[in-house]
């Protein structure tokens, strides 16, 4: 199995709530800052998929599971795998830790979307770099 | 089936991201807001359960289904039904529609947990008045 | 003076941080429901700027003074009042209120933006409208 | 002058709107991590302050230039400078830079209070280690 993407996070006042853990929903944009710098590190991102190619990769599905809560001032790592590549989407895996444990399992499908909100097949180059980082 | 409660909102600029839509994570937001409602509705308040009964009811497990996304000024509705009430759980169902259409179906489960971070099991009288709400 | 618009809003886990009081930057956020659902009224909508007159209004400058934190569950209006009208840009007051009591007040700028980034005149007939927001 | 403190961050989907920029209310997030940052280094945790002292450092004032907007992907820096430490409040001012030039500029007062909502006097050894951040 190919390495994880490794992100490292510190939990800030903004993502926590008054039960004194982190906000359910924050969690997912933890994983999606850590999709981002993988994507980042192959030469992908975001805003000139949107400004050159006319497409953004959107979230289709997503299941999460909340095994322990983080907290406060927590140091997280989100450990981001990609599990499969299609014409026009790809899936993967996240899983969001403290102190070595997971804590926060995420599965997630994405979809190539164009800007006008249809449905896009992913690009030859991203896809041939999306596979690339596919678990083998 | 029982009726679902049914929570309506609207989509603000907060809510939106660049892509000119409704960021994943904010649908969970809306999810929450709805399931206080529905709560609030029938004498339940978060703040009561944890100054009172030192519980907060957090969230294990959620899956997530992105149809079609919601744009800036979008009038939205969430329609939330409980599927099933356990001992120290709650499952539900929440639909959010835009025109009467699905456009993200969030299926969500719930446990009790003590301030401590500790699972409970749920009060007797929450756990009747929830009950109730269950579709039958 | 002219009445204030009034938009009530509910406190809600998202808004909440740590320290069990509304998270700092979120009354921000309420601030700019209170101005949308204002200008909704009076027939403006955020996305029809955009897609139509290719213009958005942005902050320019706010002050904002915390008297005292609101907490999960409570039941807040955010009374504004718009207070000039510029050929590029406005100004408002708003205030955040718990059982009728200031807790925030926002002080705030806004300049027309036309899509580009560029400072833009507001048009014609927006600015008429802002006009007669303004308190006499 | 002292040297401000450096904390270096991206923008994110998740901190953008619809607009293309980032959502005005997110700078205070970015101005917030960057605080615990500079407060970090020098052994203050908001989480222990919480659990040892009972004190929270909240937010009384704050007030807000935005000159020009970030956007997605944009690597910003926020130079934040303590200016003034009293018996129960600091001050400080935080640049929030793109490519070496402020784009937001925040001024803001916080006050210590405890964790009962009550106006509190800043402990003397937290007191002390504030006093040396404060530029000469």
């Amino acid at each position: 199995m190919s390495k994880a993407h490794v992100f490292p996070l510190r939990v800030y006042y903004e993502d926590t709530d008054a039960g004194g853990i982190v906000y359910y929903a924050n969690y997912l944009k933890y994983a999606e800052r850590a999709r981002s710098e993988m994507l980042r590190e192959v030469g992908i991102e975001s805003s000139r998929l949107m400004d050159e190619d006319n497409i953004a990769l959107t979230v289709r599905k997503c299941a999460v599971d909340y095994h322990k809560p983080a907290r406060l001032d927590d140091a997280l790592e989100v450990h981001t795998r990609i599990t499969q590549v299609g014409g026009a989407s790809l899936q993967g895996a996240q899983h969001i830790k403290c102190d070595g444990k997971d804590i926060v399992v995420v599965h997630i499908k994405l979809a190539c979307m164009a800007m006008t909100g249809k449905p896009a097949r992913l690009p030859e180059g991203l896809r041939a770099t999306l596979d690339q980082l596919v678990e083998k």
